[in-house]
C-alpha cells in the first residue's frame, strides 16, 4: 500500500489517498480547536494518543460486532482505514448530563439519565453544526430512515461496550461524537475516531476530568489527561 | 357553572377556576409578543377570531377521534374547556420548511417535505424554548415514551385531518404548534389553541402569509390576514 495525495484537512486529522480505491490513510494531528473553530490551540502528542486510543477502541468494537472503518495503524500518527462517504450527522451519546445539554437545558453538569441520550446535529460549520432530530435528517435527505435506524442501533451498542470498557479503567464515559460513513455498497460503519477530543471521559472517583473539557475550559494538565487515560486504557487491555 | 379566579395570565390569554374543579375557563386577548417576548403589540380582534378559530377546529378534530380540551365556547372571547396539566413541550409539525427551521438549517422558506416532521421543544422561556428529542424529554421527565407516542400519534393525524381541512379553504398549512395536557387520570389530550397565533398559513395560490408572521415580520395587514382565514373557515364549515 502506497500512501498518495492529500485529499483533506480537518480541524485535527489529514487524510490522503493511496493506490488503493477503496483505502484511506489518516494522519493525527496536535492542533485542538473547540466552540466551532473559535477557540485554537496545540495540545503536545494528542496526534500519538488518540490515534493509538481510537485503533484500540475501534479494533474492541469490531470484536464485539461493530463495523468500523479501521484496517490497520501504519505508524505512531497514521492509519490506514475504509474510504467511507461521511453522513453528515454528529452522533451524540449521552449518559450524564455535560456541556452544550446542560447550558440548554438547564440541567446540572454530572446528572445521571436513567437511561442513556441520543442526539443527531447537523455536520455544517457554517450553520454551527445544529441539533436536529431523525425527522429532520431523513426530510432534508442527510440520511435515510434505514440509516438513522442503523445508527441508532450502533451507536446504544457501542455505548454500552464502551461504558463498560471504561469503567474498567476507572473511568466514567460522560457522553461522545460518533460519526458514520457509507461504503460503496451502502453498508453503515463507524468512522472518524474514538478519543478525549470526541469522549468525555471523567474520573470515576474524582471526577476530575480527562478529556478535551480541559482544552476548551483552560483547566490546565491537557497533555497529562490525556497521556492518563492512555495509559489506564493499555493497561486494561494487557 | 360560574367563572371565578383568574389563575394565570399568559402572552396571549387569561385563564379562571370555575365552580367545577376539572373545568376552567379561558378568556383570549388582542395581545400579541414574538421572539420569545422581545416583540410586544396588539392585533385587534385577534383574541374573537382565535377563540372562534380554536373552538372551530378543536370540535371537528374531536369528530375525527381526536380527544381535546374543547367543552363549550362561551362567549366570543371565552370558552370553557378541561383542566388539564399542560406537558412541558411544544410539538411542532412542519409540511414546508419556514421560520426557525429554514434559518436553523439553511432550507429555502417554502421548501416541501416528502413527510412531515414532527420536533420538540422545551416550554421554558428562561431557556428560550430550546429544541429537544424525545430522548431528552423523556431523560429530563418532561414525558414518558408512551405519552410521547401518543402525542406523535395524535400531532400527525391532526396534521393529515388540518392539511385537508385548510385545503379545501384554499390555504396550505405550512406548520404548527400544538400543546397536550394530561387531565386528572392521566389521559393526554390537545390543549392550548389552534389559530393563526399557532399555524403558518399560507394562501394556496398567491402564498400570501395569512397569520402571526404578518406581526412577527411587520408586514402590515395582520388583522385582515386574520380575518380572512376566519371567513374561509366558518365558509367552508356551514
Amino acid at each position: 500500500m502506497e500512501k498518495r495525495e492529500q485529499l483533506y484537512e480537518g480541524k485535527a486529522k489529514k487524510v490522503y489517498a493511496t493506490d488503493q480505491p477503496e483505502l484511506l490513510v489518516v494522519s493525527y494531528k496536535d492542533d485542538a480547536t473547540a466552540f466551532n473553530g473559535l477557540k485554537k490551540g496545540t495540545i503536545e502528542g494528542k496526534g500519538v494518543i488518540n490515534n493509538h486510543m481510537s485503533n484500540r477502541l475501534m479494533a474492541y468494537l469490531e470484536k464485539k460486532g461493530i463495523p468500523t472503518h479501521f484496517v490497520e495503524e501504519l505508524n505512531e500518527r497514521e492509519t490506514l482505514v475504509k474510504k467511507v462517504t461521511i453522513l453528515p450527522l454528529e452522533v451524540i451519546i449521552r449518559n450524564l448530563a455535560a456541556g452544550s445539554f446542560s447550558k440548554r437545558y438547564g440541567v446540572e453538569e454530572g446528572t445521571a439519565f436513567s437511561m442513556p441520550t441520543i442526539e443527531f446535529s447537523y455536520k455544517n460549520d457554517d450553520l454551527g453544526d445544529p441539533l436536529l432530530n431523525s425527522y429532520h435528517a431523513v426530510a432534508m435527505g442527510l440520511a435515510t430512515q434505514e440509516e438513522i435506524e442503523t445508527i441508532k442501533k450502533y451507536a446504544f451498542a457501542i455505548n454500552e461496550e464502551l461504558k463498560a470498557f471504561w469503567a474498567d479503567c476507572g473511568v466514567i464515559l460522560v457522553d461522545f461524537k460518533l460519526e458514520f460513513g457509507k461504503t460503496a455498497d451502502g453498508t453503515v460503519i463507524l468512522a472518524d475516531e474514538i478519543s478525549p477530543d470526541t469522549c468525555r471521559l471523567w474520573d470515576s472517583q474524582t471526577k476530575e476530568k480527562l478529556d478535551k473539557d480541559r482544552f476548551r475550559r483552560d483547566l490546565g494538565g491537557t497533555e497529562d489527561a490525556y497521556a492518563e487515560v492512555m495509559r489506564r486504557l493499555e493497561e486494561h487491555l494487557r
